[in-house]
């Protein structure tokens, strides 16, 4: 019997005991019927997504959790945060994440340029991509407020270079390192695209009205995280062969999402920050089953608090998630789908940064070898039938629960 | 101290949750008075033969299970099909599994020949055998009914071939496709052969009497699952330093456990089949003990009831398992020796096939650190002491505890 699956991304939501909390985690904490619902249909267990202690980036995560090595397909975070900004990058490009900052005498003042605005920034972008010159084409795009993204064509095997970001203000920016001969290139490159982009931005107008008001002035560009394409042996669709779809606002996670070749469903009202509309979510998701047979859904803010340090908006934003997973478990027949529910990785508030504490994950549906864990968390999930697992795995464990898995052997 | 082992596999024994057995699996339904004894006696776990969720092939499987990496050793099932039936095949042999199938008009109508006598196949597999002439040395013979094995002597390095079985009727055979120059040779024999057996068998007196009694003629060849020898590093007895022994009646099994360098050891009235004499097996493994330092036995029954989708067969298979493995307790000193239980890989009736699903197992013996858990099934072994592990370490867990594992390291 062939069946559709739902993967449902909570990102971060992995943490640690808070004193505040009677030493328990956010999610063992919260109140959520449908969490622990969830976790009474199905088989629970501890995932990591890349290997224990080992803390996790978005895409790394994500690569795995979709079922790839991050270790033979990852090349950088680049490539991802320029497919989410929507440039069409080609395998054969390279891809940057830029900062607009503020340079005074050689020393960097502000990281963000005074996290300036998203009209001021994208007219300073139009600029630099007129009148930058360099050896190979390149698309330079603005994102929000001081971030954008910058593609070099025909650089990808020049991939193994550094930064110019010095990552604390005060200091001079560095120059760009290298590790071969065609990173070396995609150096020089890169210090001659800063150097120009500078002269233009230190005197565009909007950077000498922004002087007169006292605000700092978006002169010049940090760059960082280069990134060429993964090496996606087989993309979702082909491998799995199911049409896929992914619900997801946030632009790293997307660029994975459309590297590994789902669609991306369009959802109003989805913004990846606290006020996302979660039970439009959970529509989309019950209304895109129709149509796909694999459907991702991402939900960002419980990262966000983490990143914080904020425990209450972390419980806030995990009975949040729970209203969108009673939505999706009311309105879908579990006898014909699997879903599983996990993290990316854990946010503790106490580290406020990712960490490579494992995952509880939760996969119910289907001929499922139902557990007897009664609730969602960490400490319960770690009791469970699944055992610990490798996060890569929990795609190939729903396909075949989907009936959609292939013998190897005969 | 030095133990002897008993690796008993009872072939797709782990399922799903089934509705009619009130939501518990076979194994965990059936009366298993002597399975469960095992599960007191010793450590309990779930393995994944290859990893979570892949189903396995049950060549790949035993691979994986008789320790060695499926992914480093495995190239294909042919070979283990012709060892299995009988043919001394070399690592230069290519071999392949054939059906007789009817061919009319250049349709295949039935691909098994009207499951033909063995005795009338094993006539036509001599006229073919006798009269097709290539340009390589070959060896063709009948197996049961309408299978054969096909090797093709010296051509191991074209193993990257196609098949011409269309695996459904009322198609035209395929043409044989090919990876690379050399199995572009291997494909153009192959053509060659069913070319010159198709001419010998169309007007061959057996089928001309099957015409008259209006039976599906056996006129064509299919051959699939090209497969060359596995790359053993080292085999079973020489890594191990034991001498090892397998009761064991299916052909492919056989075939697996000879390439890895266990020697048959022939029993009466095993078959791989329902009725297989299970009383005989048991008693044979005890016997053997005396000669051997590890045996291998294999219990194929439950596997076909799981690919019947008949639970209730399964149930009674499981009891006819757990009777062997009463006989082999009763008579063995778990003092000296290790008893390990799992199956190859599990098969859902819900499936009807080799599923992903994780296996339980059980390790009894020596000085095993015995945990609480007091039956043998799927979720009672998931809360073992074992945890889940990969299939490919039983073998090196169970040499531990028999005293014959080698120290890594000083």
């Amino acid at each position: 019997m062939k069946r559709k699956g739902i993967l449902i991304i909570a990102d971060g939501i992995g943490d640690r005991p808070i004193k505040e909390l009677e030493w328990k985690t956010p999610v063992e904490h919260a109140n959520t019927p449908n969490l622990n619902r969830l976790a009474k249909l199905g088989i629970c267990g501890m995932q990591d997504p890349i290997f224990p202690g080992q803390p996790a980036g978005s895409d790394t995560a994500h690569l795995s959790l979709l079922g790839y090595d991050p270790y033979q397909t990852y090349r950088g975070r680049g490539y991802y945060e320029a497919l989410g900004a929507g440039i069409d990058v080609k395998e054969e490009d390279l891809a940057f994440r830029v900062n607009f900052a503020t340079i005074e005498n050689g020393i960097i003042i502000d990281r963000r340029a005074g996290r300036i605005s998203t009209e001021e920034a994208h007219e300073l972008v139009k600029a630099i991509q007129e009148n930058v010159k360099l050896p190979v084409e390149f698309i330079f795009k603005g994102a929000t407020s001081h971030r954008a993204v910058l593609v070099l064509r025909g650089l990808a095997e020049g991939y193994k270079v550094g930064e110019n970001d010095p990552h604390v203000e005060g200091r001079s920016p560095h120059k760009f390192d290298y590790e071969d001969e065609a990173s070396k290139r995609t150096a020089e490159i890169l210090e001659e695209f800063v150097r120009q982009a500078h002269e233009i931005l230190d005197n565009h107008p909007i950077n000498e009205k922004r002087r007169k008001e006292g605000k700092p002035v978006a002169n010049y560009l940090l760059i960082r995280g280069a990134g060429t394409a993964p090496k996606i042996p087989k993309k979702f669709p082909e491998q799995w062969k199911v049409r896929a779809g992914a619900i997801v606002a946030v632009a790293l996670v997307r660029g994975v999402l459309r590297a590994v070749g789902f669609e991306i469903i369009e959802v109003l009202g989805i913004t990846g920050e606290y006020d996302t509309d979660e039970m439009a979510k959970a529509k989309a998701v019950v209304e895109a089953l129709k149509d796909y047979d694999f459907i991702f859904v991402h939900f960002k803010p419980t990262d966000a608090a983490g990143h914080d340090g904020n425990y209450a908006k972390k419980i806030e934003m995990i009975k949040k998630l729970d209203r969108m997973v009673g939505y999706i478990l009311d309105n879908v027949d579990l006898e014909k789908t699997i879903i599983a529910l996990t993290g990316d990785h854990s946010t503790p508030c106490e580290v406020k940064n990712h960490s490579g504490d494992p995952v509880p994950v939760v996969i119910a549906g289907g001929g499922v070898r139902i557990d007897d864990i009664q609730e969602f968390g960490e400490r319960a999930c770690a009791k469970g039938g699944l055992g610990r697992i490798n996060g890569k795995y929990i795609v190939p464990i729903m396909m075949n629960l989907m009936g959609r898995a292939e013998k190897y052997g005969a």
